[in-house]
Parts: structure tokens; C-alpha cells; sequence
């Protein structure tokens, strides 16, 4: 039976989900709500679905799961509004900037027993997939050394940066996740230095745009990551894994897998401007998965404490960076 | 507006186009008929649309356009019903094996009006576009030889291989196409040598499973065209094209883009199984063009005449090879 | 015990070769000379030799073995010398324009019982010997259709053009070397096609400068070869062989391993220039195996009747160019 | 006029020094010592040369230059001494595992002008050199953050790791140098963490065989370092470097350029198995600097203020490593 979605949010992310939920056969977006209406009526008559308000979706028996891509800040209230409304929630990340309220929340989906699942895409890319296959059938033997590179094609602007929580909550989050996902073990400490060498205005601000992050689990794996707001050529997104009996890497997507080559040698194109295009299998399959959920056929991965454990570790690294010493988690 | 589709024939390629149709906004997948009505039922079940007959179809003043996903010695007579239906016609390849009844089908085409798209899907594959716009953007100066490599996984079955045509009216057509498509200038020779590799069996129905042709045109350019009925490591399907001031190729898509590096060395994925998955994107392009065509925003191109052309140029090639002669087109 | 050489000629080619006997601690480049004295005197104070004449030499009971890297039209009568003289022979690639003509030379060689290597260098370089290995060792099953692409940086002067003996004598003669090495059967049909499209002045000479080739052997394997004087990027020197169990290839070699990302996209720089930096090693691996044929350890390969074949194939492709038929050998 | 080079210590790395010293022109192989006799005479047997001492070396007035690749616990002494000599001298890295040590040597090279260079052979890789002339000319803006992988293919012995110096003074130590080359900028400041994976001896000695590294200069340029003594894959040396306009890499040589597809996808051969065939064109290039250095032409580069200067880097590596707290350098 195809399920029946609400979308609420419709800005750069909530397009994506929006055109994932349409194209899945098994769901049906059937509403879409946005705290601007003109925004939620365009979406609305691009797919043909219906526009309503929050409290109405949340009041209407015939929904049965939510995707929130609404600002951050807005995400635990709706997380709690509509867990006790019964529906299957999907939130985008992070669930909140302060570990505290995220911890309240989780309490609330625990005691009302609703389903939520949070928007670490990157784990659905097929590509990634591939290289946690690959780990799980002892590819590569014990998982040593994981190393992330993980940069956007340009910096937000001043406002984005403000309400963002900084680097390492808003972008380094997706690759704490990653690098759980890829250890197989929970980092116990975490390094992290931060340089503003991009836009001066970011440093202003109190941010980092540029940064390097070392996190060691208990055994001695390790994990790099490497972040910066800038790549002139595209969005940067590789993970590579030593193990003792191999390595294992995913490597970026160019926008065409063309190539021109002449007097000034072999070019190929640039990566994806962003997220949105780069990340579309992941979306789609992330939303699939989500089905799943709310089918009850699946548990759902990641969950609030996946959401809650990247916090911690962004929060580590902000206070290492600011410290100039590692810190315990 | 949405506009309203028919699906005639839900077989290997029917679903490719029922996926392509179902995820475009711009389009409804109404009804779909099939010879076998349990084929059509389960299309019908999954993307929740109707099931219904050719001539109920042609006679439903609701429906904008047909896809014909039927076996070929069916094309020609459907794209005729449904000329005089006044729909618009999306038509797989090849219109019909034999180049007199392609004429006389187009000539109906032709009095009635009717809009006819043919399915040479890889001219929308958008790396092969890709390669496309940088020649026409002269970024390899004047074209001077193109390279195709085609390959399948398989051999098919001998009863395929039976009704298909050979190989080069059944397989090579799409490099015909593609060989048009690129070399700016309508190949005047062709000359085709053809072998019994793969599969005795093939030979024994009179056909080749392993074919080296090269195309001349007027002024000197060449294009070469490799093809084999088996490729262990996937669907190959490569183009490349050498100019005055560059050159430009399009690499084949692996299944992932994960490397494993071992003392084996350094391991990608093999290929894509084939078509289906191999050129989702360009079916996906393909509807969305004939979309437009319907729309009468545009022409319907490659059209008719143009699968008249390649389909003489298979006749050609079958003769240049049975007669070990170049052959004039 | 260290081998005595002589160098004949020390243009181009022969300096490439000066340096590959000067770094073997096998040989010793004892003695150079060349038409032009001023040219032998430089290599000789370059690496420290001694500069005599031909006859000298060819009297001379010190010197072991003799690379001939003289013009073509003087390397059957230098081969019938020294087969004479007694000296082991390396000879630069063709032995001679005419089939004649090499014919009555290594009736010579075969009656003094003299060692005669021939200058195929492209047998020895590594990577085009690791696709070999890789048939040899069934890594690809049986052999079906070997692709070769072998594009010239440039094209040469009307004067060398004019001495050349064509494209096919000239420059494809090495790609029919390799399609025999490769092939593992004996070509006994050649198609070919010849343009021109780099520069008029070839034509006007009555050569071609792009050419695609056909070969065909008895039990239906193909090898396709694709000829131009031109290419932008550098000296484009691939092969790919498809067999039954699956395919290798060697690809071409950019002049450094390095990449570029940017706004413009991702770029390697451009191939080596031509062959003398293009197949360093090979050359080096060249003068090793003849130091072993000079040893007596090894049989001479590729050897005067392997110069001969390659020529053979090289004048039924013009007869076919010319034509516009198959022609037979 | 051709230099005159003893080279003292034949193993490993000497016989590397032979080969690049034999095939330079310029420079000639008169003498080698060894504290092994055979293994000098097998040297000078294979390139022609004598067999000599220490002290008879200093005291030949004939000899230009010394190649020290003696054990690393004797090369302040023989820097000393061919100082005194008047012998231009190149040295292996590191000079002494005591930064003390090292200061003493440099104060003797200094007083008595003797000329210095410091085997610090990656800077001469022509791919790393390619990275380094893409940043100098502008082609990636100002460099941001420098990514470094250097893996040896497999652990040493027990009785190597015992004399070493540990990883940070043995194997970081060449890419303490290649960051300083990159970065453009000394670092201030370095974290480090060292992990026992590879083989529990190792940590038995008080040694790491994994390592991450991170440097900060004082603009806040990052450089990361991943080490592991163990990669099945071969020799794993990267390196990338991103900037304000775009980013610049080097990658890996495999042993050759070749790749099989099957059904397995398509493999690549491993990497090289050492420095020893890695890094054969870089040691060329650094004798023929080195020989430049002693015509007086150049000024030797690297020199022993960058040996100093990258084992300073080592040893606050290993007290970062074993405090857990990053060192100011």
C-alpha cells in the first residue's frame, strides 16, 4: 500500500525529499506545508499534491509519516509535536545545536515509541554503501585507518553561518557520522584545528571555514577528516579506509564522465555544485529506506541516538579547536 | 498540464519506460496493455495506473501520447493505428527490419501529421551529450575519425537472435546512430567484417556475434564501430572522437565508484549488467524530450528518418560483410 | 664480460639508443659515426666514445654488435656488411621500403648465419609486454579483437613524407607488428582507409595522414587500428584486447601523474611528446634482450622475418587504401 | 668534465646511488666501500669500478664527491671527516637521530664550507616536483592545506626498528620535509598519535606503526600525514595539496599502466614494492642535482638545515604522540 507523506519544509532540502517521495512508488506526497505559501503552492503544483499547515497534518489520520526540512532550530518541537501524533517522523540533521534539547527529545520519541530516522544521507549513498559492503565482508581485513575529505564548492553566507552552529555542527556533523559508520568502533577522543582562510567574515563571526580533525577509538584506529568551505572545483566528498589486508576508497562524481583532451592535457568536468545533485541516489534511497521504517519491516538507522552521538562529537571538536588540546568523549 | 500516457508493452524495455514516465511530473503513466494482460496487470499494480487494450486505447480521446515497447514486426502497424488515432508516438527501435515497410510507414507518418519519436536512447544519455556539445562547441575543431566501442554482457538466446534481425540491424544500429549522431556528415561507405565467436549456435542461424565495421564519409572522416555479443566485465559502451584540435570521449559507468586495493592490485566494479541500468538517465531525458515533442514545444528528433538511415546502414553493413566489399550508401 | 657496441647514426633515433647502451653495464657504447662528423663528435664527447667510419668498424674485431639507426634507404646494404663482418645486428625499423629488396637482405643474413634484431620497440615496453603476459597467462581466454590507437603528435615534413614509403610503411608498420604480437594468428586479410585531413600537402605527396585499418585472420579474429599524423595532446599509444574471459589494455602515459582541479575542471597534463621519452624503457629493454641475443643466450625476436611480415601487411593496406577493397596476404 | 664519486655503504639504498650515479654522463662510478668487502666488490664488478676505504677515499685527491649511505649512526662522523676532506658530500637522511648531533655536524659542514646535500630524494620525484611548480606558479592560489599518505608496503624487522630512531625520525621524517616543501610556510606547531596495528613487536620496542599527524603554521595552513607500516597493496605515496583557486595532486605509479576486466571488474596491478623502483627517476634527478651542486653551479637544496629542520619535526611528533597534547616547534 503506498504511504501517505507530509512535507514540511520546501527550501534547498526540501526540494530534494520532495522529488524522492515522488518518484517512489510506494509513497505518495500528499501534502506540503512551508512558512511561506507561496513556496509550499509551488512545490504543491509541481507534483500535485495538497497544502495544509502543521497543526492540520499532525491532526490528519490519513498521513502516515513526516519528513521535516524546516530550520534547525524548529526540528525538536516538530520532532515531539508529531511523535505524539503517531506519525513516523524523518528529520533532517541535526536534531537540535544543543546536546541537552536533543537529549529531551529523544526522551519524548522513547516514551511515545514513534519511529524516527535522521537525514545522514551520505549513508545511503551507494557508493559509501559500497565501501561499508566491502568492510563488512572482511575486504580489507580489520578497519585501521578511515580518511574523509569533505568540502563544499563555497562558503555560506554570514547569515547561514550565524544560525549554523558553526563548521563542525553543520558541516563536520555528516562526517562524524561517516566516520562512526566507518570505524566500526566509537572514537574516544578527538583533535581538531580550525583556520579561517576563506572569508575573514566567517572568523568574525566566531566560525572556522577550514579544518583538520584527527578521532581515535580505543583500540587505536583512527580517523582523518578533512574540511574546508571552499573547492573551487566542486563539491569534494571521498572516503578512503586502510585496513590490514586492504583499502578501500569511494571516489568523487564529476558532472559528466567525459573527457577533453588537447594542447593543455586531459580535462574532465568539475564535481556537482552541491548536495542537491551530488546526492540524489542517496536521497532517493534514504527516502526508500524510510518506507521501510514506517512499514515497520525495518528499525530505524540512523536513529535520534546517531543523531545525538555526531553532536557530541562536533561539540568535542569545537572545544578542541578552541583549546588547542584533544578532548575526551 | 500533466500529460497522458500509454504504455504498449511492458517486457525488458516497457518497465525501463514505465520508471521514466512514472518519476516525470510532466507526464502520467495512465494505462498500460500488454499481450500478456498478468504482465500488465502487475506494471499496473505497482505504479497504480489502469490496464487496457491497444483499441480502446487508440479510441481514448484522454490519452496525449503512446510509448511502443512491443516486438519489432509489431511497430510499424501500431505506429500507423495510432497516426491515424491522432496521438503522439514514442516508437523503440527499429521501426521494422525491412527498409520498404520503414518507407511506407513513415509515409503515413508523413499525411497524417503525426508526431513519431524514435527510440535511439543514447543520443540523451547525458555523457554522450556531453560529448556532443563539446564538438559543437568547437572544442575539438573539425571531426575527423569516431570510435565506438559497443558491447553486451551476453549472447541472447537463439530465439531472440532468430526474430532480431542480425546483429547489426538488431545491435550495431544504436553505433549507426550514434556514428550519425557524431560524425557531422552522413557516412557514403561502409565496410563490415563479421565472426562466430561468442556462440556456434549464432552462426548456425546465419548470424555474427563479433563485427568490425568502419563508416566513410564524403570528405574522409572515418568511424569505427567494434561490437561483441559478450563482454565478461559488463555492458561496453564507449565512444570516443579525434579532431583538428582535441579530442573528446565519453568512459563506460561501473557499477560503483568504489576501488578495492589489495596484493591483487587495484579492483573497480565491473559494468553495468546492461541497458536497463546502464542508461536510466538517458530514458529518463528521453521521456522528458518527447514530453516536449507532445507538447509541440519541439520536434521530435531522432525521428523517423532517422531510423530509416541507420537501418540502411545495417543493410549495408550485412552485405558488406556477406560479400567481404566495401558497400555505397 | 661488458659487449663492445658501434652506433651508425645518431639522429633521433640513434641518440635515443646512444643513452640505452650507455646506462646498460652490459654494453658498452664503444665507438659512434654518422654522416654528418660534428654529430658523431657530439655524442662521442657526451658520453665518452671513440668516433670512426663505417668500414673501420665493420673491420674492427673489437666491436661486438652494431645498432644501425641510419636513413632506411641504407639499412639492408649496412645489415649485408656487417652480416659480413661478422657483428651482431640491431637495425632500426624498416629493413627496407621495398618487400624485394628486404627479401634478398635477409637471404644474406640467413646464409652468413648472422644475429639480426629488429628495432619493433614497442614489443618491449612494459606495459604493452604486461598485456601480453596477461594473454599468455589465459588471463583473458582466447584472443577475439584487438584495438590499437596510434596517433603521432604531429605531423613530419614534406621531406621526410617523401622518403617515408606512406603512413603504412612508415607508421602503422609498428601497430602491424603489434597486432601480430598481439593477435596470436596470422592476418590474412587487410582493409584499409586513408584521408586526409591534417594537411594538404600529404595528399598532394600522395600519402595519407588518418587511416583506419581492418585486419582479419582465418578463424575470424579482428584487430582495428586507428591511424593519425595529428594529435594535440600528445603521442596517443594504446591497445586493448577483448578475448573470451575478458579484456586488457595498456593505457597511454601523460607526462606527469599529477591533476589539477578547478573551476574549468579536473586536468591531467598532456601525453609525451613522441616516442623518444615515450618509450624510454622500452628502448632500454630493447637493448637488454639484444645484448642477450649478442651473448648467444636468446634467439634474436622481433627478427628480419618479422620485419618482413609487418612489411607485407604494411603494402596490402596501401594496395587496399588504393583500391578500396580488402586485399589478401 | 666528468665528476669522480665514491660511494660509501652498498645495500639497500646504495645500490640505488650506483645505478643513478653509473647512468648519469657526467658523473662517474670510480670507487666503492663497504664494511662488507663482498658486497663492494659485487657492486664494482657490476659497474666497473675500484674497491676502496674510508680514509684512502678522504686522502684521493681524484675523488669530487661522496654518496654516505653508511647506517645512520656513523653519518655525522663521515660528514665530518669528507668536510675535512674537501669532498663535496651528499648524505642519506636522516644525518643523526640527535637533533644535538646534528647541530655539531652542521657547525663543522658550516666552518669548514664544505657543500652538503641531504637525501631527501621525494623532493625530486618528477610528479611531487610537477605539484610544487603547479603551486609556485599560482595555479592553486595560496595553499591552504597539504594532504600527505605514505605507506610502506610492509613492516620492518625487529632489528631495524630497534635502530630506527621509531616512526616519526625513520619514515615521517620524509614527509615532515615534503609538508615544509608545500606548505610554503615552517610549521609552529604539531599533533600527533601513534597506534601499535601492524605488528604487536612494534609496540613492544616502544615504536608506532600507524600514525596520524597534523601540522598548523602560523597562518593557520594545515598539512595532515597518515602512516602505515603495512599497505597490501604496495607503496602508497600521495600527496595533495588544496588552495584558495584550486587543489593539485600527485597519485600513485603502479607497477604498470595496464588493467584487466573480467567479471571481476577491472584491476589494476599494486604499487610499486619500495622506494627502491618508486623512486628510480627522483634518485636520478637528485644525483644530477647534487652534481650540479658540486660544479659549483647550484647551492645544495635540500641542505642540512633542512635535515635539522625535519627531525625537529620528529621528535615534537613523538612527544606529542606520547603526551597526547600537540608540541610547539
Amino acid at each position: 500500500m503506498t504511504l501517505k507523506f507530509a512535507l514540511l519544509g520546501v527550501g534547498r532540502i526540501g526540494k530534494v525529499h520532495a522529488r524522492a517521495i515522488f518518484s517512489n512508488p510506494d509513497a505518495e506526497l500528499a501534502v506540503v506545508a512551508d512558512a511561506f505559501p507561496e513556496a509550499a503552492r509551488a512545490i504543491a503544483a509541481e507534483y500535485g499534491c495538497a497544502v495544509s499547515e502543521i497543526d492540520a497534518i499532525a491532526a490528519d489520520p490519513l498521513i502516515d509519516a513526516v519528513v521535516i526540512c524546516t530550520p534547525t532550530n524548529t526540528h525538536a518541537d516538530l520532532i515531539e509535536k508529531f511523535a505524539h501524533a503517531g506519525k513516523a517522523i524523518f528529520c533532517e540533521k541535526p536534531i537540535d545545536l544543543s546536546v541537552e534539547r536533543v537529549k529531551t527529545c529523544l526522551e519524548t520519541v522513547k516514551q511515545t515509541g514513534a519511529k524516527l530516522m535522521i537525514g545522514f544521507n551520505r549513508r545511503f549513498d551507494p557508493h559509501f554503501l559500497g565501501v561499508k559492503k566491502v568492510i563488512d565482508d572482511g575486504g580489507i581485513g580489520d578497519v585501521e585507518m578511515v580518511q574523509i575529505v569533505s568540502r563544499d564548492p563555497g562558503a555560506p553566507s554570514p547569515a547561514y553561518i550565524r544560525v549554523s552552529g558553526g563548521i563542525f555542527r553543520d558541516m563536520t556533523i555528516h562526517d562524524f557520522d561517516m566516520a562512526r559508520f566507518l570505524l566500526g568502533e566509537e572514537p574516544v577522543s578527538v583533535f581538531a584545528t580550525g583556520s579561517v582562510l576563506v572569508d575573514p567574515e566567517i572568523g568574525r563571526l566566531g566560525d572556522y571555514d577550514s579544518a583538520s580533525i584527527i578521532l581515535m577509538t580505543a583500540t587505536g584506529r583512527h580517523a582523518s577528516i578533512s574540511n574546508s568551505r571552499r573547492a573551487t572545483y566542486g563539491y569534494d566528498q571521498r572516503i578512503e579506509v586502510h585496513g590490514s589486508k586492504g583499502s578501500v576508497s569511494a571516489q568523487n562524481e564529476h558532472l559528466l564522465r567525459i573527457e577533453v583532451a588537447n594542447g593543455n592535457g586531459y580535462t574532465r568536468p568539475p564535481l556537482h555544485d552541491f548536495f542537491m545533485t551530488r546526492y540524489i541516489a542517496a536521497y532517493a534511497a534514504e527516502i526508500a529506506a524510510f518506507v521501510e521504517v514506517v512499514r515497520a519491516d525495518a528499525v530505524a538507522s540512523p536513529d535520534g541516538a546517531d543523531g545525538l552521538r555526531a553532536l557530541e562529537l562536533a561539540e568535542a571538536a569545537l572545544r578542541s579547536a578552541q583549546t588547542g588540546a584533544p578532548v575526551a568523549v
